[in-house]
C-alpha cells in the first residue's frame, strides 16, 4: 500500500530491527518457492473444473469475499450497493464498474488489515498493478484487470499451476456427488484438488434445510436414512466415497467443541424427533456432541483426519441473514472452552495412534491456556493455524508466541488459508511464510535456536507439517 | 522519572528501534498540537464554572484520584492517612503536607505505571518540576506547586485554554440541573464543556439511592414518575434537556452488556416492585437489560451517541465502601461477554444509520474475539478506547494490535481520557498520541502502510474520529 | 541449542535491538550472582538429606520431569518406552541408555521451548556439555554425564551450594513427619531447606486417598480427627509443627479459587458425609471453598503466607492416570475466575495487615483483567510468578507486560521455579533474571524508568521481593 508501489518491498512485514530482518529474509528465501499445500478451504471445485475466464474484477474480488464487504458495510455502505446477491428478491446493484468505484473510494479503510495486505499483493503480483487503489484510479485499474482476465494465462487452472499449488482442498457436503472433483482427475493437471467431508448440514438437526440434506445424503449413498442407525451407515458410506476421490480429512463447524457420546437409545430418540421436526435446541446440542464422538470414531477407523472449527455464532445479524443468506460476514466469535468440552473425546481417542484431530479456534485466550497444553500432551491432537480474523500479521505472531513454547512447532500443522478467494491464495501463503520466518528469525536472534534449526522448522511450517499431518 | 529530569525526552515511550523511533516522532509531531477532544470523562463542571484556585497539591493530585491511592493502599498505607474523606465519620488525616510526604516516600511504587508517567508529565510540563519525587524533595515540591497554584494562570479556566481543550465532556445524572454547564456558556471561553447523560442512578433499581434519584428526575423533568411509562417519558425529557445544553452522548455503566427488551407488562411490573422496594437482583438484571434496549431506541430517535462501559464489579471491597463510599479504587473487572449479550440490541439497532453505540471493555480478551469482529460488521457499533486499567503504554499497544486488523482504524473512536484528574488531561492525551504514533510507525517500518497513510490515520486517531463519531 | 555451542551466548534471550540488549545485559550482571530463593517447588527433602549420587542421566533428567516426557508423548512416543514407572504393573523400559537414545533422537522437538532452554543450560553449565543433543551424540553425552555424577562435587548438597541456593522450599502433606527436613538442619549447610504446608490431600474429600490421609494427619498431630472441629484443630497443629521446622507458607491447589465460609453445621455435615464416603462433588466444591476461608483465617493468625495455585484440571487423560498415576503431564488448564470467586476471602482478610495471599494462575487472560487490579488494591494480595506452562520467555514477558502497569512491581513476588527438576533450578532462575532484566531494559530504553530505578527493581525481582513476601 505504498503510494507509488513500484514493487513490493522484499523485506516487508518483518521486524523493524535490521538484524532480525536480515535473518527473516534469509529464512523466507528458504521457503518462498515451496509448493502450496492448502489442506482446508472453500474454493469451489466447479470453478476449477469449468476453467472458464473469471467474469470481471467485482465478481472476482468483491462479491464472493465477505472479508471485503463486511468492512465496507461496517462503514455504512449497503450490501445492496455492493451487488451482494439477495435471497429475498431485493434488487441489488448490477453495474460492476459502479461497485468497483465504491471499492476504490473506500480502499483506504483496509489500511493495516490483512485484507488490505492480501489485495495489495494480489494486485501487484497477479495483475501487475503497482499503484494503491483509490477513487481516481479505480476504473482504470478495473479495466486493466478486465484485460488480464481475458488472457488464457488468467484462467483458473493456469493460475492454479502458476500459483504452485500442490494440493487444494475444497469443502463439500454429505450429499455432494463430487462430479467436479472427478472431472479434475485429468492427467495434465499438476497438483491435486481433493474434497473434504463436512457433515454439518446433516448434523444440525434444527436447521430448516436438515431434512432436505438428509434426503440428498440418502440419494447419494443409496442408503435410505430412516433411523439413527441408517444415518450412521450413510455417513460412513459417504466418507468412503470421499476417500475414494482423494479426501484425507473431514471438518465440523460447531458453536462449542463439547463432545459426548449418547447412549444409542437417546441418539435414536433425538433423531426420530428431528425427523418429526420436534427436536429442541437442547436436542441439537446433545446430538452435535454425540456426532463429534461418532466422527472421531469413524476417523480412528477410516483414517480421515478430523478437523474441528469451533466458536462461531453464525448469522448474528438477522437482517443481513434474511436478505442475503449464509456466510455474509455476520458470523461472530464466541468464548470457547476446550479442556472440559473435549475431555471425553480426547480420553477415548486422544491416545489412539490411528487418530488425528486438528483443532481451530476463534478465541485466542485458549491458545496458551487450553489448546497448546492439550496438543502438547495428547498424541492425536494438533493445533490448526490461526483462523479467520486471526490470520493476520499480529494474529499469526500471537499464535506462535502463545502456542509454541508449550506445544512446540511439531504439534502444529503449518498454514491453512481457509479461503473462498482463489486469487488470494498466494498472498495468504506468502504472508504466512513471512510471518513464520520472522518468528523464527527473532528466536535465532535471541539465540533460542540456531540457523540450522530455523531452516528446518521453517520448511516444516511452510510445507512438511501439512503434508505429514494430512497424510498427503 | 529520570533522576535528573532536566526535560522530558522527546522520543520517550517509542520503540527502542531507531528507525521506528524516528518515524514515530515524525508522526507524533504531526498530531502533538492538535486540540484536545475529551468525549467522555469525570471532571466536574462546577470546578470549571467556579474557576477558583486549586486548594493545594494533596487536594489536587492525591485525594480525588483513586489511581493514585489504590496503589498506595495496596502497599499497606491506610486511606485514612492519605486524607481520603470517610462517609462513616472515621477521622482522617487533615495535614496535607504530611500526606504529601507519604506520597513522596512511596512515589517509587509508580515506576513503570501509567499513573507514574502521567504524574511525571504533569510535574514537568504543568508545574515545571523536573526532579523525580522522593522522600527528600517531597515538601519542597509541595511548596513549589503551592506557589504555582496561586497564580492566575493556574486557575481552572486558564489551564483549560492552555491545555488546548476544544471539547470537554462531563458525566451527569438524570436529576442534574446542569446549572454549571449553563454558567460555562460564556462568550470568552474557547472550547466547550458539555454534559453527558448517565441514567445509571435511576436504572439501578436495587440501589438504596434509587427512589431519591427518581424523585430528583421527577423534579428536574416536571414529570411525576409514578409508572414505567412516565419513567420513560421523564428520561426522554431529560435527554432533550441535556441535548439543549450541548450533550451529544449518553453513557451506561453496566456489569454485563446483556440487552433484552421486556414486554411492557413485565417492565411495568418490575418498576412497580422497585417503587415498593420489592425488586430482586434478577429484576434488576432484567430491567437493566431492558433499559439498554430503551436507551438504544431513544438514541436512534434523538441522535445522542450511546456509550456502554461494561464489566466492572463495583465496590468489591466492602470495608472500603462502608468507610469511604463509591469510586474509591475498589472496583474490579469481570469477564465480559458481548457477542451473545449484545445480539438483540445489535439486531434491532445495529443496522440503523441514525444510531451509534460506542462500546468499552475491561476484558482485553474480547478485543480480537468479540468487539473487533462486531465493530467490523455492524455499521452502528464503534470500539471505545482502551479503558481504565488498560489506558497505558502496553494496554494501548495491545488494543491497537488486537483490534485494528479486524475492525480497522475507522471503526474505533480515537482517545478517551475518562479522567477525574483535570491536571492529567494533557499528559493522557500526549501519551495516547505517542502510542498511536508508535503503532503506526511500526506499520510504516514493516511496509504495511506508507507515510501518507500513517499521517492521515494519526490525525484520525488524535482528533478526527472523536469529532466525527460524537458529531462535534 | 547452537550446533556448536562452545559457550552459551552472554546476551542470549535479550531483545534483538542492540541498545536494549546492552542495557539488559548490564542489568542482568547486577542480579546474576544473587543467591537463589526458591519459595515454592517440588524437590524432595529426602533426596537432599540422603545426599547420595544421582543414579544416571535418564533417572535424573527424563523420568521425573513431566515437562520432558509430555512433549515426547505428544509425538507418539509411549511413556512405557521412556521408563515412566507404571502403577498398574505394566512393564516399562528398564534400559536407561535406550531411553536416553530416544531422548536424543527427539531432542529437536524442544526447539524454542523453555524445557529446551533449561536443558541446554543444564548440559552446558552444570555438565560442561556444549554440543546440541542429537541421535549421534546421545550415548556419548550419556556417558559423560554418568562420569560427572560419580564425582563428589555432583552430589545433591554440593550442587545445592554450588547453585547458590539460600532457601529451597519443598511441598509437604499434612501427615508428613518432615524427618528429612530435620536431618537437613545440620550446621555445615549454607542455605536452608524448608517445608511448605499443602493440605490438599485432606481437603479433597472425594479423593480415594482422603481417609488414609486423614488417618496420617491424626497420627502426625496426635489429634484424633473424628469431626470437623478436631479436623480444624489437627490442621492448626500441623501448621504449627511445620512452622517450628522453618515453614513460612502454605499452598493449595484448587480447580477454582472460589472461597466461601460454610456455617459450622454445614461444614460438620459435609465432613461427616465424607467420613461415611457419601460426600458428593458439590459437597467437595463447597468444602474446598470453605477450607480456603479457613486456611486464610489460620494464616492471618499464625502468619504463614497463603499460596493459591488455581485452575488446573488434574488427570485429564484417564488412560495415563490409570497406568501411571498422578502428575504425569496430563493436567490441563481451565478458564479461571478470581474477581467474584475471591470476593469473600478478600473482603474478610484482604485488608488484614497480618495476612498475605500469593495467587498463581494458568489463565493469562486474568493477569490484566482480574489479578493485577485486585493485587493493585488489596494490601494482602500479591501476584505469583508466571506458572508452569507460562514460565517461559514469552510467558514471562506477557506477565510483566500485562500485570505491571496496574499492579506495579511491588505487588508481585519475584520468581518461583516450582520445579521437581533439581538440576534445572539455576537454569530457571537464570532465565527469569534475564527476562526481567530485558523487561526493565525495554522500559529504560523507552524512558519509562531510569537506570537507577531499573537496578533497584531488578534486585527486587531477583531476590528481595521473595525474601520480603515470604518473610525469609
Amino acid at each position: 500500500m505504498k503510494t507509488k508501489n513500484d514493487s513490493l518491498d522484499s523485506y516487508r512485514f518483518f521486524d523493524p530491527d535490521e538484524a532480525v530482518k536480515k535473518i527473516a529474509y534469509e529464512l523466507y528465501l528458504n521457503v518462498k518457492d515451496l509448493p502450496i499445500i492448502s489442506p482446508h478451504g472453500h474454493v469451489e471445485a466447479r470453478m476449477l473444473a469449468a476453467d472458464e475466464p473469471f467474469p470481471d474484477p467485482t465478481e472476482l474480488i468483491i462479491i464472493p469475499d465477505h472479508y471485503v464487504y463486511r468492512m465496507l458495510y461496517s462503514q455504512g455502505i449497503s450490501m445492496e450497493s455492493l451487488g451482494i446477491p439477495s435471497v429475498d428478491g431485493t434488487p441489488v446493484e448490477k453495474d460492476h464498474r459502479k461497485i468497483w468505484q465504491i471499492f476504490g473510494d473506500n480502499f483506504y479503510l483496509f489500511a493495516g488489515t490483512p485484507t488490505g495486505i492480501w489485495l495489495t499483493h494480489e494486485f501487484s503480483e497477479v495483475f501487475g498493478i503497482k499503484e494503491k487503489l483509490n477513487s481516481k484510479n479505480a476504473l482504470e485499474v478495473y479495466d486493466r484487470i478486465v484485460e488480464k482476465l481475458k488472457l488464457p494465462s488468467f484462467r483458473p487452472l493456469a493460475l492454479f499451476e502458476k500459483f504452485g499449488i500442490e494440493v487444494l482442498t475444497t469443502t463439500d457436503g454429505p450429499g455432494d456427488t463430487l462430479e467436479y472433483h472427478k472431472q479434475l482427475k485429468k492427467p495434465g493437471l499438476k497438483g491435486r484438488v481433493i474434497p473434504c467431508f463436512r457433515p454439518d448440514p446433516v448434523v444440525n438437526i434444527t436447521s430448516k434445510e436438515w431434512k432436505k440434506k438428509i434426503d440428498e445424503m440418502s440419494n447419494a449413498s443409496g442408503i435410505d436414512v430412516a433411523s439413527y442407525a441408517s444415518y450412521i451407515r450413510a455417513l460412513e458410506n459417504r466418507r468412503e466415497y470421499f476417500k475414494s476421490l482423494g479426501a484425507v480429512s473431514t471438518d465440523q463447524g460447531v458453536e462449542s467443541p463439547y463432545a459426548h457420546r449418547l447412549r444409542a437409545m437417546e441418539a435414536e430418540a433425538i433423531f426420530t424427533r428431528a425427523l418429526n421436526e420436534k427436536a429442541t435446541e437442547e436436542d441439537a446440542r446433545r446430538f452435535t456432541a454425540n456426532m463429534l464422538m461418532e466422527m472421531a470414531r469413524m476417523s480412528a477407523e477410516d483414517g480421515l483426519v478430523m478437523q474441528i472449527h469451533a466458536g462461531a455464532m453464525r448469522n448474528h445479524n438477522t437482517k443481513v441473514f434474511d436478505r442475503f443468506g449464509l456466510d455474509k460476514g455476520a458470523d461472530n466469535p464466541l468464548q470457547t472452552e476446550y479442556t472440559r468440552n473435549m475431555h471425553e473425546l480426547l480420553n477415548e481417542f486422544g491416545n489412539d495412534p490411528r487418530f488425528t484431530v486438528v483443532v481451530f479456534t476463534l478465541d485466542e485466550s485458549t491458545y496458551s491456556r487450553e489448546l497448546a497444553p492439550l496438543a502438547g500432551h495428547y498424541p492425536a491432537m494438533k493445533l490448526g493455524a490461526p483462523w479467520w480474523f486471526h490470520d493476520s500479521i499480529q494474529g499469526m505472531t500471537r499464535f506462535r508466541h502463545r502456542a509454541t513454547e508449550t506445544a512446540g512447532i511439531y504439534n502444529t500443522v503449518g498454514f491453512t488459508d481457509d479461503t473462498r478467494a482463489f486469487m488470494s491464495i498466494p498472498a495468504r501463503h506468502d504472508l504466512a511464510r513471512r510471518m513464520d520466518s520472522n518468528f523464527l528469525a527473532d528466536q535465532v536472534s535471541r539465540r533460542m535456536i540456531d540457523m540450522d534449526d530455523a531452516r528446518t522448522l521453517g520448511r516444516a511450517l511452510a510445507y512438511e507439517l501439512a503434508r505429514k499431518t494430512y497424510k498427503l
